[in-house]
């Protein structure tokens, strides 16, 4: 459907982006505002984008946002895209602002540990630039190839190492972010420690750009690792197993880096796709790697294969061989674009559970598959508790997403029965509104509501995420 | 001055306290309430309560707290009120909330790695009790001894370790809640990672009982720690250099558990006090600690070693006697009370620096002291770039007074000049009002307001403190 039409009467607004922008900034073009009109969420709905926005500078984010402030119109900030939620959904007659074009590393600063990045920086460009200066940024979502810094810090991204060195939210110093009347303001600070004030870029972490528009992230960086990590391996005959061997890795006080679960269906998926002759016939494969200096990653690794072979791994083993544990790692992060090779939809969940109830959890999970008939491949953030049960179904088969809908709400029932979270990393989006306020309930949805219209009081700000 | 005046008309919000709570719960007699009107910190106004309250339960810190909304009358929460900054000092016709008989520790789970604690336990029980576990909550401000685990998160109180570890905010995963209107609410969660809505457990934390009662804390644990620290220390003869030394360990990737500063007048008031026989002829000591498992340890602590001596210390050197070690650490931790022995009034100071600044602070902190005629000692958590100097004038020297609240300014204003923060770790409280307007500018503080409107709209929790 075109976007501008015809014959339609001209939009005020839009009128007033063109005044106050170069024109390169602004897309009407229908054919390509539609691609930014939504994220990878699988049945998600969005609305109709009166425009496309692509901001060069904070100076020119902040005039986008002014111009929607004056008309009381809604703004949708986008990063890559990559998200799974729909939190960066359209909604009818909104500004898609999309920060692509913000990609400059400000300064990497090895010795005050930090960097200061435009919101468009890809997640991994920032990691390859900080190692060169000897520094880690740690968070590392499954995304990291595409996503950008101002994504995940709007959707506070986790990823596999989140399990040791912790989520985008403990990496965030400081913010410049665009409120909802177009002010600039600087929120946090650049040194290690600070209590000036409510944690207000804490805040802004993970509130997918309801609340301000991030234009430039500070974070803390760590030292490079340098040792090669141990990567320890388990296979394991059924699912509760696999989740006492988590309890019993994480009830010792052992520390992996990564520790992840991959089940049988995800193995399948990736022989079946890059021929990667996985044993695939056991009910899941945990993966756990150390990254201590030696010896202690050697230690660790035993400690870590003693409690998979108590918990009764069906087989249990040290890799010694970088490239071998890296192949395994690869599996890991290739069971989702190797499930949808498959060629259905994909609705992607991503509870997470006190690590003592995953394997209660994921006998839940395989009891829901069947109830609704609907197939489920699980991968797991083992150590963190955070499963992403994949519900596939038939692209156009009604039927079928309606089942996978319906076991998707369950899991979330079971999920908050168990004492979990709905949402681990993926953030709330559109598609965790319900399953949120079940678990948050009135109270606690209400003075969220309060804090959303304090900042956004016209209610202009990525409407309809978040808080609903 | 007597609070239950005679003279004065009764007082029906107290009435209702007493027909809502146990009598033994209430105190109106004015020798016990004066004691609970002001925390520790030197010249911060406080007014006089009405009472003082405490409770033994959440449903009675909602009592009291829904009384209080019901008249429009200020509450003002307090742990052990060892606070330094004026955040826990009553002001004029407030119910003053003592959290101390709320000591329950009520589950410690190995398995989660997490603790579920009233707010009245004492940091240093907490720290026992989970050690009984195999575990360790690291937060460990100088206040351990007394300091509460709810003043804490009010605070976000930081400590020695948080250099490696991280400051209370990094530990808090859930908090109970009673808002403003007398409602109980849960915030955050009991697993590894969630975003679940905005971050309003985090919000909390800081927020120095303006936006809400904490009444349960739950917080992460980490594995105890095993291997015996090795510690290094270093004297130098001039600020500048061990502030060097400080920038060449963090640029060079290392990673200490604990780096303190101390200055020359401190171990001259600790050498007094306790006959430690400390060489207090050098400007500054600095104390690194490592405790990496061996033999990491080793050579950490030979790599800040050799920092120290390229960066110009007279003498370095590592300490593998424990008890040594211990020494040195207990003359950072009885500087401040050393310097109390000396019978004068002292202000202290919490900015904090980036690190690379570090030596241009102690410099200009000097010639502050200098220019105001004020006797300045300084310690610091050096690795953090967090001072602490401490300003001392004879009691009742009315002129002296005025002339350390100056240099404490100047202090404050030469901070920001290097672009650091008001307040690493103490909070803002009432001295820190005017530095924090500074620091942050009328738009943030415009923003804090609004948040603290939202959740507190008759401004009741805690008024004046942080938004003023």
């Amino acid at each position: 459907m075109a976007v501008s039409d015809a014959s339609a009467p001209p939009d005020p607004l839009v009128a007033d982006l063109f005044a106050a922008l170069p024109a390169d900034r602004i897309v009407t073009d229908a054919a390509v505002v539609d691609a930014y009109q939504h994220d990878e969420a699988e049945w998600a709905p969005y609305g109709r984008a009166a425009a496309l926005v692509r901001p060069r500078s904070t100076a020119e984010v902040a005039a986008v946002v002014a111009a929607c402030a004056r008309y009381g119109r809604p703004v949708v900030p986008r990063g890559a895209g990559t998200g799974l939620s729909g939190g960066a959904n359209a909604v009818d007659g909104c500004v898609v602002l999309s920060t692509e074009r913000m990609r400059e590393i400000v300064e990497i600063n090895a010795d005050e540990r930090l960097a200061v990045v435009q919101p468009g920086v890809v997640n991994n460009d920032l990691r390859a630039a900080v190692a060169e200066h000897g520094l880690w940024y740690p968070p590392d979502p499954a995304s990291s190839p595409w996503s950008t810094i101002g994504g995940n810090v709007a959707t506070n991204a986790g990823g596999l190492c989140c399990v040791k060195y912790g989520v985008t939210r403990d990496y965030v110093l400081a913010l410049e972010v665009v409120t909802a009347a177009g002010e600039v303001v600087r929120l946090g600070r650049r040194t290690a420690k600070g209590v000036a004030g409510y944690d207000l870029a804490g805040l802004m972490v993970g509130s997918e750009g309801t609340l301000g528009v991030i234009t430039e992230v500070t974070v803390r960086l760590r030292p490079l690792r340098t040792s090669p990590p141990r990567t320890v391996v388990g296979f394991f005959d059924d699912l509760a197993a696999a989740g006492d061997a988590v309890s019993r890795v994480t009830a010792r006080g052992l520390h992996p880096a990564a520790f992840e679960l991959i089940d049988r269906f995800c193995l399948q998926a990736v022989n079946k796709w890059k021929n990667a002759g996985l044993p695939d016939n056991a009910a899941a494969l945990l993966l756990a790697q150390t990254d201590l200096p030696e010896p202690g990653a050697q230690q660790e690794a035993e400690a870590i294969h003693a409690e998979f072979v108590a918990a009764g791994a069906r087989e249990a083993m040290l890799s010694t061989d970088p490239v071998e544990a890296e192949a395994l790692f690869d599996a890991r992060r290739l069971a989702y674009p190797a499930l949808e090779q498959l060629g259905q939809a994909m609705l992607t969940e991503d509870v997470c559970l006190p690590r003592g109830r995953l394997a209660e959890m994921l006998r839940r999970i395989e009891e829901i598959g069947t109830r609704h008939e609907t197939f489920i491949a699980t991968v797991a953030h083992a150590g963190d508790g955070n499963l992403h049960p994949l519900m596939l179904t038939p692209h156009g088969d009604e039927a079928a997403r309606k089942r996978a809908q319906a076991a998707f709400e369950d899991i979330i029932d079971a999920a908050l029965e168990l004492g979990g979270t709905v949402t681990g990393e993926h953030g709330v989006g559109l598609l965790k509104l319900a399953g949120m306020r079940r678990e948050l309930g009135p109270h606690v949805v209400a003075m969220q509501r309060a804090v959303k219209a304090a900042l956004d009081p016209q209610g202009i700000l990525n409407p309809g995420k978040v808080v609903g």
